[in-house]
């Protein structure tokens, strides 16, 4: 790998735990919880990428409220008014995974630059970000909605290295999801996959230049 | 609806069962046919989004081995060359629904144009409406190829017009993929969607003009 001088991560699931909102889904709705969430997250990635394909944007907030609906639909829940806005406003208090505060730190530590690239809205981003006590490590927090697309449109991962004011071939962008890892490296990011869940990477014709299990482990390797 | 020329059809899950494949899987993987068929066409529809988006395009055959070899390790099966080839070709063999070939006639003897818009490849359109004996009604047969980008992106539905010779107004573009629909009204075609699962209809900001649970009721909307 080139000299790092800069680390992009991305927010959901690499980050935060998307599904930490099943607690919050099972409030509501008793044993669906982790149903709901599955479906929930997998109609919020491919509206993302829908809509950014049928050149039809609009931001992560709305599309995040449009899969619920779906989800509700599709699994025949009663999502009124109230329990909806509970389950919205559950998005903007995920948890981080518990590694990642302490691995910020010691990344920070090191003298990298931190940024966050996300699909997320401005204002979720930082409610999220704040929330959990981390904004203080990040010089640059970056939304897709600057674009106006969502990732891995290669607009999105331009920003970053603009907004950073780097050479991409100089930052290491992190994220969880394979496809956000291929998007980034067709935009010459050295990359990083964070395989939490020991799934297969994504057949997209790219590869991360490094993987770990968990931000600690990313951490290990910066420092050394 | 206004006066309709032409009929356009989506190919893949509207005129022919992508999941009749599961026969083929169950030879190969017993018992497991259900779980192949259901994530491989899962993988095949995110890479052709993910590839268009990132302009990293690849044809749908290619596509389709990709996503059958990130199911295949996912699911733990041992897929080596003979038994890909096996599946692969199961593709270009695909069933139609069991209403279709009537119906097709019965649309065609309305005097309508009849045409496919759709993400696969040329060679395997014309493989699976040639296998099935249904290549006779179509008078257009119309691949996502052309443009170098997959469905639900604007260029694709704008094939479709140029190439049947009309105003999308003045065709119905017949899918059984919501999110297919909903990109063909951005781009002013009139809609039908063939809602075979009584699934709900994707939230994307679109609703189709006319919605029938199969292609047979479409034949009698059109013989009206």
């Amino acid at each position: 790998m080139n000299h790092i001088q800069a680390v992009v991560f991305d927010l959901y699931g690499t980050l935060f735990d998307v599904h930490s909102i099943v607690t919050e889904c099972n409030r509501h709705f008793p044993g669906r919880g982790a149903a709901i969430s599955a479906q929930w997250r997998q109609k919020q990635l491919e509206y993302s990428w829908l809509r950014s394909l049928m050149d039809s944007y609009q931001d992560f907030d709305h599309i995040t409220a449009d899969a619920l609906r779906f989800t509700a639909e599709h699994l025949g829940l009663d999502l009124d008014r109230h329990r909806s806005r509970a389950l919205l406003d559950g998005y903007l208090n995920l948890e981080p995974f518990p590694e990642v505060p302490a691995a910020l730190r010691r990344i920070a530590d090191a003298d990298m630059a931190l940024a966050i690239l996300s699909n997320g809205s401005t204002h979720s981003i930082r409610s999220v970000v704040e929330h959990a006590g981390l904004a203080i490590h990040f010089g640059h927090v970056i939304s897709a909605d600057e674009a106006a697309v969502f990732k891995p449109a290669a607009t999105v991962y331009r920003l970053g290295s603009e907004r950073v004011g780097l050479p991409p071939a100089s930052i290491l962008f992190v994220s969880s999801n394979a496809w956000d890892v291929c998007g980034a490296a067709r935009c010459d990011y050295q990359t990083c996959w964070v395989d939490r869940n020991g799934m297969p990477f994504d057949q997209l014709g790219q590869q991360p230049d490094l993987v770990v299990g968990n931000l600690a482990e990313l951490a290990n390797f910066i420092a050394r």
